[in-house]
């Protein structure tokens, strides 16, 4: 399997820029059965997972790699609030494209939008505002982000 | 295996009581591997299910069995929105004590506000406010709670 | 976002042919927060949801859409035994590649083997046999699969 | 709430002991929404979730708690290899009760069998032979128990 076999994220949209600097990202999702319910579609909290793999995508696409973060520099991204709407459930099978966009970068944290749409039909099935903290890695505290991914993040 | 060895709500709390009528619900659940990641915490999603166990265990408290709902009456109680604020992380074999309390209730929807805190310190880790919706399934549309219902829940 | 952002399987792999027709399957996964746990690594049960989703994807290469399946003829693919030896761990931001690979097909049922290679070295991380049975929903009860599936299953 | 709000392990079973030394241990799992799937019951592997808890109960249940191990041992218990066979559907709401009986102890290793029956009618859902391993995290490198533990673990 080359890279090429692996997702790639959709390009940016132009529709979502945010003065003049286009930071929308979007990430596509496909549905499976683990991500259901007995209700028949996608278990609400489920949403969440999805939402968090389009920011690593985002960080990715930045040339930040989590796992990188965790040993180098001891630090996490740690979410510290999220207000969620559900408008329609997503079903299994269902292929869904995931946004993510900064739209307040500040020393120690971020805040951003996401929202969740059907592929097939643009249907907006859920939307979020979130906020994530940079955070030191066993105790969690809050800390600065590095200087050297700061530039990454806003670039 | 008796029924006693199965958790037992604790006992409403005077101090979440609404209007002069306690409906504070608590429930206890253990942190386990599945629940955590590699930032050493719960992973933030996981608090969701949580919330979810302690709205599932306030249903049962008052007789109404989700499977029943869907077997029966075709309806489910979907979350329509959620406001969550992670304020310290739940560690692995953290005890904790996830809170529900329904603040209003209409015809098809009821609001609640929720909140996590680990029992041995009273830390509170997590608080939430949720709106759920009685919904059709499986289309989801939304419809009245049944009066049947609606009397087990307002009690 | 087209069909092209999203995953594609590898072409088949001639090491893996089963009698002259080569079936195996393989597709990419990402690990993310979500999959890992408290020691660092991939929580073991969530490799059975990356066999799973190489399963679902393999019946999506052969024109089977799960939801069609359950919705037009009230049957799913339930699993009735794995067994599963896991030999090395999968951390966050690995890039899997999961197999899977029909060994034999019955009336009712299918035996296959699957295995996860790490995607940047080939190290074999874990390996399983899986038993899946033609299930009736919702009583599960086992039954013949229909013709107009077998011939796409093992043409 | 107090510990006596906390589910309690059942009482060894006379009929699963092993040479004379009954060390059977049962535990209590509730079936949540977030468990189950599109098909009605529980996600096939969330069965593995339910064994786990029940692993890490029997463990507490001597004294060892995991993050302590973690944390002073740098250690943890490995899952390197199960068999699972799935023979009938848990379901929402269902009280299941999950044991844990240890069947080989060596110096790195231990193997056991678990099984998960309904607590209403005893029916037999899932069983498992299991294969763990003391582990150094974060390498995972094989190790012996410590032998503080291994009293605890054989007692």
């Amino acid at each position: 399997m080359t890279d090429s076999a692996h997702p790639q994220p959709a390009a940016p949209s132009a529709g979502l820029s945010d003065a003049g600097r286009p930071v929308a990202f979007r990430w596509p999702v496909r549905v499976y059965f683990e991500d259901t319910d007995v209700g028949g579609v996608v278990y609400h909290a489920g949403y969440l997972r999805f939402f968090e793999r389009c920011r690593t995508e985002w960080l990715r696409s930045r040339g930040l790699d989590q796992q990188t973060l965790l040993d180098r520099h001891a630090i996490a991204f740690a979410v510290r609030s999220m207000a969620v709407d559900w408008l329609a459930p997503a079903r299994l099978d269902d292929l869904l494209e995931v946004g993510f966009e900064v739209r307040e970068a500040r020393r120690a944290s971020m805040k951003g939008v996401q929202r969740i749409v059907r592929a097939d039909d643009g249907a907006l099935l859920c939307s979020a505002s979130v906020r994530v903290a940079c955070v030191r890695v066993p105790d969690f505290r809050p800390v600065a982000i590095p200087d050297s991914l700061l530039e990454s993040l806003t670039a």
